[in-house]
């Protein structure tokens, strides 16, 4: 008897994935399979359920933090160590497309769910392990921590001002691109054993995911032995390609080749910049780099941000404004893309949409309500036919 | 007549994707494709190539910026405009089972290739578009650049020292997380379309990533009030959580509840802040966080950071040091987990590996060749039956 998919339309709709994680990096991942159309069963422990539920701010007390990362998921409260509660969790490993979990590397083998047996006994489960270092390697046994992925990882070392003391990315990188790689993984498993009829156990290390986000970083030091450092906003070798202060803030300005950059001075009144031999090709700004910033500070500094963003638009130089959070979630273009989200049963609260956009499937406005800790109990246990 | 498989295992093994993207985005995207045994065939631009091809660092006079991103993967140059080429693109579209591109909206269209030809053409094919701001929208005709969507998007807002000059992400998560999120609405296509025989467009634009990345941000702002901004490398509610300055340089703590507090101030000596009401719990901990770091800094500046490393790890409190790049690629864990990699006719140059592990498939020390322009045109047009 198969569980009832999803009424999220999707690619994944009709796919079951019973979600052990807890906080973020597992979650982050079980909503993408949301949004995708999957149904996602959250597993949690009695009593205390995922620990991000402890997590403020608070909204009519519930966690806000836990709301973003977990509406459109149903819960059910289980003790994986009692012998009915486990008899519960098989019951759903036998309906389940996917398993995932977010434990310290042991744990499933000490509860009996070792990937041997898991895929002994369900073989065409696809299950998915996200854990900070992965189940392998000196480092695996430790605890997972977004920051400390993040400082072991080296994107830190590349982020801030060259003389600022360490500087965490203001989000937590370390745990959202293990979710997203996890989802890569998990939807090519299942890919896969559509062929095949064959589950795969998918292993995602937070801190592998820094070191394949660190991009051109390794290419340089391993071209040159140069060892890359934080530069602030700008770009290491294209200029100007920076934030720049104006009356009121910043603008950022992306002008990468010379004739964006005599459109650039063109548009704000700067053309003696172009007679200039210190500024006359990219390299030569770049040399130059502070001297050139200051000459367009200089000017850029006696207008407000939104009367550069006009000129530069109209001029066709890529530019930008630094929106804040309260600027981004009401920007024009965010809403058009349904990028800001509405949530059932929450009078109104808002979260981040789904940035996968598909064609012939709605993209509601509205995505399904975050789920009370064992709310699901009763028709997840109808459902599979164990209702007493 | 199919095309034959990549030689690199993996659950995409037996996938063709056609690849017409350019710099980082896209190519991150098809990368990441190929490292899960999709065959990657790049069609590039003849003369020039893909624009990757022209930025620096330089190794042996490649581009090792573009070696970095396009390993393991084939290149054929053809011309969309001619007639010729357009018929070789056709034939390839007919083995496809991706096309993906990083044009500027509308590109496609006016190169007839439009989404509803394509579709009915090619009913199986998964069509992937990334772009900056999306198909859709008042910014949609803006180019893509990974700056600006870092601005807009936020993410800029919340990194930094408070009082710091606007701060970019060290890497280029406005391209690279676009090419995650592309990456999973494919795979998850591809998946869909093993049950029902038809692909789907996917629309992924780079600002919307960034927005989906916001994490707690915009529940904070929106449960609250509250505008989220930097906070350097700490925490915004949980401390200490933080870099902190040794003799040597840094160590990033994370000693998140009262028990891991006291695990601290018990392992390097300094029990009497245990006593201190400032410090007693987490709340009060975090409204003297200031207070608590100059305590803190003043005992840990007094020894290098791998020293303190070896006590806390001892003693169970979460930690790490802030490696750089060269630090970074000679880890010992991230060697054992195979997350630095040797490419094929390189003489030794080394890139980021596959941070996805499956079970029951290889992963890799050495990766695919990275192509020069053109130089799969021979055997792509023998497979394809149209070799002269």
């Amino acid at each position: 008897m198969a569980l009832a998919p999803s009424t999220v339309e999707g690619p994944l709709n009709g796919t079951l994935v019973v979600d052990l994680t807890r906080v973020l990096a597992g979650p982050y991942c079980t909503m993408v399979l949301a949004d995708l159309g999957a149904r996602v069963i959250k597993v949690e422990v009695p009593g205390r359920g995922d620990d991000a539920r402890q997590i403020g701010p608070w909204l009519n007390n519930r966690s806000a933090y836990f709301m973003s990362l977990n509406r459109g998921k149903e819960s059910i409260a289980l003790d994986l160590k009692s012998q009915i509660d486990r008899g519960t969790f098989e019951r759903l490993l036998e309906e389940a497309d996917v398993l995932i979990e977010n434990y310290r590397p042991g744990t499933m083998e000490r509860l009996g769910y070792s990937w041997e047996r898991l895929h002994d006994t369900y073989p065409r489960l696809v299950y998915a392990a996200v854990s900070g270092f992965g189940q392998t390697g000196p480092y695996s046994p430790r605890p997972a921590y977004d920051m400390v992925v993040q400082g072991m990882g080296g994107i830190v070392s590349l982020t801030g001002h060259p003389e600022s003391p360490p500087t965490r990315v203001g989000t937590s990188v370390g745990d959202i691109t293990a979710g997203l790689f996890a989802s890569i993984g998990i939807c090519a498993a299942l890919k896969e054993r559509e062929q095949t009829g064959a589950g795969r156990m998918v292993d995602v290390g937070m801190l592998d995911c820094q070191v394949a986000i660190l991009e051109n970083a390794i290419a340089r030091y391993v071209a040159t032995g140069d060892v890359p450092s934080p530069l602030g906003a700008r770009h290491p070798t294209i200029t100007p390609f920076d934030s720049f202060a104006t009356a009121d803030g910043h603008i950022i300005i992306a002008a990468g080749n010379d004739g964006l950059f005599q459109r650039l001075c063109e548009a704000i009144g700067r053309t003696d910049l172009l007679e200039d031999d210190k500024f006359i090709s990219n390299p030569e700004r770049t040399t130059h780099v502070a001297d050139l910033k200051i000459e367009l500070e200089s000017t850029l500094h006696g207008q407000e941000t939104q009367h550069w963003l006009s000129i530069l638009e109209a001029a066709g130089v890529p530019c930008g404004p630094i929106n804040n959070v309260a600027e981004v979630v009401r920007d024009p273009h965010v809403l058009a893309r349904n990028m800001i989200v509405e949530v059932e049963d929450t009078d109104g609260f808002r979260v981040a949409g789904n940035p996968i956009k598909f064609s012939g499937l709605s993209d509601p406005r509205q995505r399904g309500a975050v789920p009370d800790l064992d709310s699901g109990r009763g028709d997840i246990l109808r459902e599979l036919g164990l209702e007493t």
